[in-house]
């Protein structure tokens, strides 16, 4: 039954792939660096952008590019109230973004005024992982209240990723949660991952998250 | 191109949709009551399947079915050291589970010794929602610290299910959560719901929900 099937799915996949690499193409000639963050629902996507666009809009000029299952614009419309250029992808319920989405969200921005490109990915620890949208960097923000074990339990997400950023911090005084085991957890996956606790409610760690976004971006 | 493609889809989602028939089928046939828990990653289902086997042991016989997107067996485990009938279905990467899986699943469990089956999903708020399994009741766990919007983020999960757990109610006084804005929410989407705050951390609400069990199992 498979012997029809199988190449048929490949040439999905490679579609996706071309369409990032000219994602990325279009990104590099407007010197933009390009990052993709992805999360369970609820573990702080929106809110971990809000709080890069703080940190670092007197400094990079951002845009972003908001992935939603609904036509609610409820991401898109916080990231607008504060200045930033946004545009949003609704995926008609489809459970990730993929490369022909931000291709044309991209068509939708002003480019040539941008050097940080943040695309917050549909909430989902599992589709989003296998699709190359043509960004430079992954990220994902992982929370407190999600619990430890998470990295066993979804390993594919934290493949590849170049940031975990820890948030929720704030609630760790309310939840057992091992940061060790979680992290030893994906380390094992993932050797070179830059591993970040962060606090959206209180600003802990934001700071280095943002430094590293200033030092991606400057090469 | 899409000529060829629709009636393939088509055929895929009644192949699930008479294969979840025949799952209800075998349920009814053995007297057993099936739910199935849909959640985020973290929301609390195996928290929630742990309390309610508890709150349930003596008046109802369980059996639990764990869908992880991985082979390892931290629920399952968890399942099984209480003492209760557990099979594990590793989804291979994939986000949510299906008729066929279920069925096999259904296989290696004692049947004829269960009044109630649990089968945790996926923890996915999108792909989970379009998968009918044969049981006889949907299920979702949300919780406080995932944020009061997600209903109008992600819709599709909660049209069509019975009862929506809201879990982590011990974390409110910590958390910005509006709960009538989510209570809305969901049942602009489903007013058929029934809507039931819980936590298991201090027990509050369990009772409510193991009522709810005993009381749709009876029928």
């Amino acid at each position: 039954m498979g012997t029809t099937h199988v190449p048929i799915v490949q040439r999905i996949l490679n579609a996706n792939d071309q369409i990032a690499a000219q994602n990325r193409a279009k990104l590099d000639s407007e010197g933009i660096f390009g990052i993709n963050i992805m999360a369970s629902p609820g573990a702080g996507k929106t809110s971990t952008i809000l709080k890069t666009i703080e940190a670092l809009k007197d400094r990079m000029r951002i845009g972003v590019i908001e992935g939603d299952t609904a036509a609610v614009t409820i991401d898109a419309d916080k990231i607008k109230a504060v200045g930033i250029p946004v545009v949003q992808i609704n995926t008609g319920g489809g459970c990730h973004l993929d490369a022909p989405m931000v291709a044309d969200a991209l068509q939708q921005l002003p480019l040539q005024e941008l050097d940080l490109l943040i695309v917050e990915n549909v909430g989902n620890l599992v589709c989003p992982a296998t699709f190359n949208i043509g960004t430079h960097a992954n990220i994902v923000v992982a929370s407190i209240p999600e619990g430890d074990d998470k990295p066993y339990k979804y390993p594919r997400i934290y493949q590849g990723i170049d940031v975990l950023l820890l948030n929720k911090t704030d609630l760790a005084p309310y939840v057992a949660f091992n940061t060790d085991y979680f992290r030893r957890g994906v380390e094992i996956l993932n050797q070179n991952v830059n591993f970040l606790p962060i606090s959206c409610k209180t600003g802990e760690g934001l700071d280095r998250w943002a430094d590293w976004l200033l030092q991606k971006a400057a090469h």
